[in-house]
């Protein structure tokens, strides 16, 4: 199977993206019916996958990320976005296993997404086909294939990359020896709903946007889409974090004059983050990529239950939470570790204390990056997984 | 005093809508250092003043709100917005109380804002002139000056409106006898400027609002208004109550069509909230008064210590919050009776269970109605104010 995939795969590298494209003999068949071909995945490892392959790792990215998990990205020139977490000496040790990141299905990082041309060269948009969560991860798992890797020993994510990493134990539970998911749920709240439902709104209300043909008319809806990132991008943040970083610190602007410039640094902030992110990102992936996360629900997959999506499982399982993430707060958490006991799963819960909100797992939180390197660890030891470099210290 | 503000004031009535009017002689000062003139104030009022003139309760209302306290609004037909609160046999008793509300400075309901004239006649837009919540504040006393009411029994206002009572007390002490603010805060909290921000950013975002000109133009920027209030709106409900009322409700839509219509209920109750609103409230309006709640920090305009705003005061003070309201959380609150009592006012806090967010100040509280009518009741009675009609049962 690896072999045949392998063969029918097409390796490339452009610009500094790496991806494997299968052409439209070998199409994804998606979980709404449609069937995704041409299909490239863009993906970046690090390390070496060891003679009898059980070293591998699977880092699932979030909704805004990409491949580049420990390396900058030569598109953007942006630092890696997890470097505490994966290299050498970090809690996922590149000296020490095969580590594999893809920009998920849906998205702009050099996948297939909307911004792709279809079998005719032509840009999708609209037209391309909904996703899912479970979407992305099979075709996570035909690159995996391709690369000769029959199972992993742990797959991880936080965030979006979280539903991923839960998807990956329920659809394969023989290919998956350790899972840890973090700052996640296993489904959406409506308050999720309502923030994502702003953002789409928001990119969707810019005329720029041309029902999504902006692609075509060289046009994008650049304001939509920052004011899409703002919106989100206060819930990624705790209160105490805000205020402790701007509280009400004024921004200077000339004396004496009235505008809606930022009177305030947090204003200053956010336009700012909304500006930086439009260079990066593509309206219609952010489309499309939210839409999946909202209608991502595992227990609803496995008949109401979500314990019964881990029934099957023999994955030793790690779910993190921080205190201060109202927007997959720590109780979410805490239930996708129920739900693993429940199904009689080896499964722990971890709060992490931290005041900074649902980007503490990309911040600097020792507490969180030791207890991952005993939970990496320990199940690397029951894996029977030998360091390849000197032991960390 | 009263006299002549009376005179030099224009009462008028126009589509329903009571207002009073200032000519170029009266200009309001503003704290920006501005004059404004022409200015009109519009009002609604309930009751009848007594003799003596001490039973003049200011209801003070909050962004979006309107003078229409007790009432339908004749221009848009909706209902009152605070009938549990304010009415016959309601805690605020009209046959009690001579109620006042007025349309606050920046609005667009009647009372001059971006959207009136200037003195020769053209819409203002951005000339208007930067307002603080003081403002708004030193023009409903001018109102009440003009109503020959020369002290307020209480003053009551929730969110922005309690701001506005919250001014009132520190700057009228003699003016006031009690004073109840609910839901609010006496200054804005990063996290509060930064959704004020997403929805400021959103309505610039829209070619259509023309840096202001719209009016002029005759085009609004209506999609960005309307995002504007999504956002906001999701501020307003709590994740209990956004979870109980919708969930993961689906949307019925055609079958096997794909589209980012809404897939779920919260997202079509937040698109509601979005258009019908933008029909009711003017995104300059919105510009400006979120503009004036962010800059109000009373504790800043009397030495950073927020009891010395309360120091000469005399006023009977009752801080309510509403245990679920992260828009402006029971500590925002507390805070506030915390400075009064350190002032040496008689002053309490009253938290509220609530699971329904910032919007259960508006809705069936029977608890928060019942402690405001304690509240209320034992200040007539030290302030000896005798029942007009019978008393309540």
């Amino acid at each position: 199977m690896t072999q045949i995939l392998a063969q029918l795969g097409r390796w490339s590298t452009a610009n500094g993206i790496r991806s494997l494209s299968f052409a439209q003999d070998k199409p994804l068949q998606l979980a709404g019916g449609a069937a995704l071909a041409p299909l490239t995945i863009a993906y970046e490892s690090y390390g070496r996958l060891n003679e009898d392959k059980s070293n591998a790792v699977l880092v699932c990215h979030a909704l805004t990320g990409d491949q580049f998990v420990a390396s900058a990205n030569p598109v953007s020139g942006r630092p890696p976005w997890w470097p505490r977490v994966v290299g050498p000496g970090r809690p996922i040790d590149t000296n020490r296993f095969f580590v594999v990141c893809s920009n998920i299905l849906g998205g702009c990082m050099g996948s297939s997404g909307p911004s792709s041309e279809d079998a005719e060269g032509k840009p999708y948009a609209l037209r391309f086909p909904v996703i899912t969560i479970a979407d992305m991860v099979r075709a996570q798992a035909m690159l995996l294939d391709a690369l000769g890797v029959p199972s992993l020993f742990a797959v991880i994510g936080g965030s979006i990359g979280g539903m991923q990493a839960l998807q990956w134990a329920a659809a394969y539970p023989e290919r998956v020896f350790a899972c840890a998911t973090i700052a996640t749920s296993a489904r959406h709240s409506a308050q999720n709903i309502a923030f994502h439902e702003v953002g789409r709104q928001a990119i969707m209300a810019d005329p720029d946007w041309r029902e999504g043909a902006y692609q075509q008319l060289a046009v994008r809806p650049a304001k939509g889409l920052a004011v899409a990132r703002m919106a989100a991008h206060v819930t990624y943040l705790s209160q105490a974090a805000l205020q402790r970083r701007f509280g009400r610190a004024p921004k200077a602007k000339a004396a004496g004059t009235f505008s809606f410039d930022p009177d305030f640094q947090v204003e200053s902030y956010l336009r700012h983050q909304g500006r930086s992110f439009i260079d990066r990102f593509d309206a219609n992936s952010y489309l499309y990529i939210t839409r999946a996360a909202d209608q991502f629900d595992l227990a609803a997959d496995y008949g109401g239950t979500l314990a019964q999506a881990f029934r099957h499982s023999r994955t030793r399982f790690c779910s993190f939470g921080f205190s201060s993430d109202w927007h997959y707060p720590p109780e979410e958490n805490k239930a996708i570790a129920r739900a693993q006991v429940a199904a009689g799963c080896a499964a722990s819960y971890v709060e992490i204390l931290s005041d900074k909100g649902h980007d503490a797992f990309l911040l600097e939180e020792p507490e969180f990056e030791a207890t991952l390197t005993g939970f990496i660890d320990a199940a690397a030891t029951a894996r029977g997984l030998a360091w390849q470099s000197d032991k960390r210290a």
